[in-house]
Parts: C-alpha cells; structure tokens; sequence
C-alpha cells in the first residue's frame, strides 16, 4: 500500500527540470513512489490551437519565465539555465528513448538530458547528445536508440500522451495522484506528494476500520 | 528606505482573491509595505488575441484551475469558492470605485469585494453589491460611486493597465519591486516579498558604504 504519484513530464519544458531535479528526494522523504511518465505537450498544445510554446506565442509571458528560471535556478542551487536554440527543443527522439528505458533508469536519463538543454545548451534532439548521455549511465546507446524507433516505443509513447490528455492535463510538468486528483506545475509537487500520501494514509484507516 | 512591493490585481482573477487575503500579513511580518494597485487584465488579454479569460478558452485549463482553488482555499481556511456567473465577471466598476477610493480603504474595500464574488456569489458588476460593502466600510456609497465614473478616476485606471502593460505584466495577480523586478501569481508571493526587503537592504548597505 505505498503512496504513489505519477510524474507528468515533457523534455523541452523548463518547469518539468525543476520537478524533475526535485521529485525523487521530496518523495523519498515522504514515503512516496514516483512513477515518471514522458509524454509530449505539443499534440496536447495543438489541440487548443496552439502551434507552439506559449512562452513563445506570449511574449510578456516568455520574458517573465526565462526571468523566474533565473531566480528559481539560484534558489535551488542549480546552475544557471541556458535558453536552447531554438526553444522549445524537439523533444519527441528524448521522450521516446525514455519510454523505451527500463523505468528504473528513466529518472537518471531524464535529469541527464534535462541537464544537457537547459544547463550546458545542447541540442536534445541530436542523436549524439542523447548517446554521450546514454553512454554515461550504462546503457548501450544502440540499443537504446533503435529500441526507441520501434514501432511499439512509438505506440506507447502516443498512448502516453493520449492518457495524459484523457486525465486533464494541459501542461507540464503534471502530477495524478491514484485517485486522479491532478495537480499542475513545478510549484505544486509538495502538495501532490502530500495528497498522494494522504489518499493511501485514508485507504490503510478504511482498512483497519474493517479489521475487527 | 522602508522596503515596497507593488501588488498588480484584477478583480475577477481567482488568484488575485488568495494574494490579497495574504499579503497584508506576510508583508508586514517581513517589514514591506503594499500598493494595492487594482488594473484591468481585459485590454492585456485582448492585446494577445484573448477575448475572454484562458480559463474559459482553455478548458482543461479551467476545470483543474477551480479544482485547484478549492484545494487552495481549504488549505488556506477560506470559505469554500463559489463560481460567479458569469466568470469572469465585469470587473470595470469595482476597478474604478476602488482607483478612486482613499488608498487606506483600498485593501479593505478589495478584500470585500473578493469574499463578496468568490465566496459569496454576488455580482460585482452590480452597483448595489458595491454600495452595500462601501457602506460597511464606512464609505458613502453614492460619493465613492460618484467618484468611480469621474472622467479623472477613468483615466487613472486606464494609465494604470497601461502601466501594468509597460512593466511586463501579462497576469493577474503580479507584484513589482522597485528596481521593476516583476513576479507572476500568488505563489510567488513570499519570493517577492523576499525581493522587495533584499533590494532595500542592499541600498541601505550601498548607503552605508558612502558614509565615511
């Protein structure tokens, strides 16, 4: 009966770097399992007409993320972001290598190529970063990558996404809590893991309650 | 050199409502002193094609936004929220009747016509909802409705959304310090409470540093 919560995430988003450098030590700390869930926004963005990042389409909107990046890498210790060229990157090679992992391995790849965009500017969607990062941990970049063109990888990861959208979410990152409360955004992780671990706590009770 | 934040809010944002129950309190705990400035997001929206809230044009958007105030509400021990209808309501009279009222009355006569829509579902574009909280607060309602269709009052609201505008303001609620470093959304509250008093202290300290 451990609590649980199901980590939304997209690659070329910058909130979802945050989540993701967050997540796992939030969640240990609270007794909570963390399943990491790529899924790509931008079918998601497209259907409600959007053909591009809203950072992008909004300008005042994208001026005052890049700026709350700054201040939010500085106060998490994290190095200073980098814009990627362009913005947003194409994260669909990413997503799919992700899906195609073993899920033990998904959280270390995805904070490496969180790392490789938005600390050090890399090109995600350039086979090569994604191999050098595969390389480092441990796992045959190959392999990997033509495991993540298969036909079922790309299935699964449209499946995702599809899910994604099913459960209400319309932004990255995302949190879906057993019962399907979703919760929206980098700035709302500890009351996701909160909620995740009270839904179970109140499960353990309706349990003990039927226990003579 | 007592540090400030300017608070930048629209009377129909759900989140302005939770920013202007807080900030009093976290502001002086920190020493800052808060300008209420009431503006209008409707020409701000409009200058990036909107021609309603995202909250309507987006619905999935919406429903986890009211699904999120009432979580934020209960964690806040706030009256559970009431959806006005419409949503969003016509902010413009509230708007200008709080431009035109004393500055000292200002977070009183806000926070009244917040509790008023959110929690109470009563119509803020209705003259007689106005008075009845003008009234309360100890304001002659026929003088401060008098004063809020005043040809000056107008304009100063309109000077005001032009301003917010020209700050980078896309959102409600926002809050600016000083140096014009501008932060989105109630949960950014405490970080620019943070700011406002840091920048001061650096003047002082830059002060200090001229005095032989």
């Amino acid at each position: 009966m451990k609590p649980s919560l199901t980590f939304w995430y997209e690659f070329a988003s910058t909130y979802s770097w945050l989540a993701a450098e967050r997540i796992e030590m939030l969640a240990a700390q609270a007794g909570v399992d963390v399943g990491w869930r790529p899924f790509l926004l931008g079918p998601i963005f497209a259907g409600q007409g959007w053909t591009n990042s809203p950072f992008n389409l909004f300008p005042a909107k994208g001026r005052n993320m890049w700026r709350d990046m700054e201040r939010l890498c500085a106060r998490m210790g994290l190095p200073p972001i980098m814009r990627p060229n362009p913005f947003p990157q194409n994260s669909l090679l990413a997503a799919r290598v992700a899906t195609a992992l073993p899920v033990v391995v998904r959280p270390q790849f995805s904070c490496a190529v969180f790392r490789a965009q938005f600390a050090n500017g890399h090109s995600i969607a350039d086979r090569a970063v994604l191999a050098a990062i595969l390389d480092d941990i441990g796992e045959a970049p190959p392999d990997a990558l033509a495991a993540a063109e298969a036909t079922k990888t790309k299935e699964a990861l449209r499946r995702t996404t599809d899910q994604a959208q099913s459960l209400g979410i319309y932004g990255a990152p995302s949190f879906t809590t057993g019962s399907g409360e979703l919760f929206w955004g980098n700035d709302r992780l500890e009351q996701a893991i909160a909620w995740a671990k009270n839904e179970t706590a109140t499960s353990v009770d309706n349990l003990d309650a039927r226990t003579p």
